[in-house]
């Protein structure tokens, strides 16, 4: 039982370190971090710090593929939950939405530190944002097949839903609105963007608040 | 005339430090950047830098400050231009689409780097981000009050649709599209965004790429 504890404890250690780096490169940038500022907030010595990451990069690294999984995994499950496409258009920007606001400090790191990455974890992560990026996409094309949309460019559709979602982790502090407020208010707003002319009493009715879990 | 040779000399070793700066800052971030990286990408001595800025922070300050005065020109004077509220966000929409793609390296550094500011310069530069705020959302509240657009949450359509335009920064390096292109697109979904009606053909005629230069 004793290498169970220990592992144990090693993984509730790296959870703290990632923690701590999360908050520390939220607020400072990965440059403005040192190590002993990570192992400092850990509460470990920066020593040990070592003993569980080669480097700071390391860290970022891994605080970043956590990220993007968790991202891709978001817009995936939000764009095949529906069976018509405005339904998935209104759960991909309420979910995704929702994730930028609830993990804002991690979701400032992963979006805004691509460029303090190795170039092989930055080609690692590049191909999570491809694929997330090809997910939102795919919600635009079959939207604008389905006719029920009047979309002039697909392209530049995609980047505005992706900026109104992405860009809520810089603005986002502690705000006077819930994640789930400004998610709800954010779909309604992807649904006018994309020029889709539904009967205004059925918008709502996508929403996952309004539906009462289910 | 040597005095105004100098001068000259020093304000184009000043406008060559800055513009290095930029480049380098929004390429490594403010802390991934060092005082050597800009000497040598403006092709001076590190101490030939510090003949013209007393810091880094200095330099940064000066271009957030410079980036931060154009970003409130350009909302005001497109708040103003136009005699109908429509018309006012289409132009405000365009022309700050228009400004963070053409200035997207700077405009990267103006708005990333805010918290590698010293308290005092961070305070003067939210105060001018405080004014931007303001025009936006004055441009949103008269569309709201106007009765030709229906917005559900002021403050919220007021962070779209700057989001919309700031978020081009961090995605905009060498694109297919023009700035003018992406601007004219953004301002027609801004108009679907709020939920206005206008008749199809008219939105177009806003533009200022459809007036002939007028």
């Amino acid at each position: 039982m004793t290498t169970g504890t220990k592992s144990t404890r090693a993984e509730a250690t790296r959870a703290r370190l990632a923690e701590a780096a999360i908050t520390c490169f939220a607020a400072k940038g990965f440059h403005g971090t040192s190590t002993r500022d990570i192992a400092d907030a850990a509460g470990i010595s920066p020593t040990a710090l070592y003993g569980h990451h080669a480097s700071k990069e390391e860290l970022l690294f891994i605080i970043s593929l956590a990220g993007h999984q968790h991202a891709l995994s978001v817009v995936r499950a939000a764009a095949s939950r529906e069976p018509d496409p405005m339904g998935r258009l209104i759960a991909l920007v309420h979910d995704f939405a929702m994730h930028h606001a609830e993990s804002h400090m991690s979701s400032r790191v992963v979006n805004y530190e691509l460029e303090a990455l190795s170039s092989d974890h930055r080609e690692t992560i590049v191909g999570i944002r491809r694929q997330i990026t090809a997910t939102i996409r795919s919600v635009v094309d079959d939207l604008a097949e389905s006719g029920c949309a009047h979309i002039v460019d697909r392209r530049l559709t995609a980047r505005a839903l992706t900026s109104l979602c992405v860009d809520i982790s810089r603005w986002y502090h502690s705000e006077l609105q819930s994640p789930e407020d400004i998610a709800s208010v954010y779909a309604l707003m992807a649904v006018n963007l994309v020029n889709a002319q539904p009967p205004a009493s059925d918008r709502s009715s996508y929403l996952p608040s309004s539906r009462g879990g289910t």
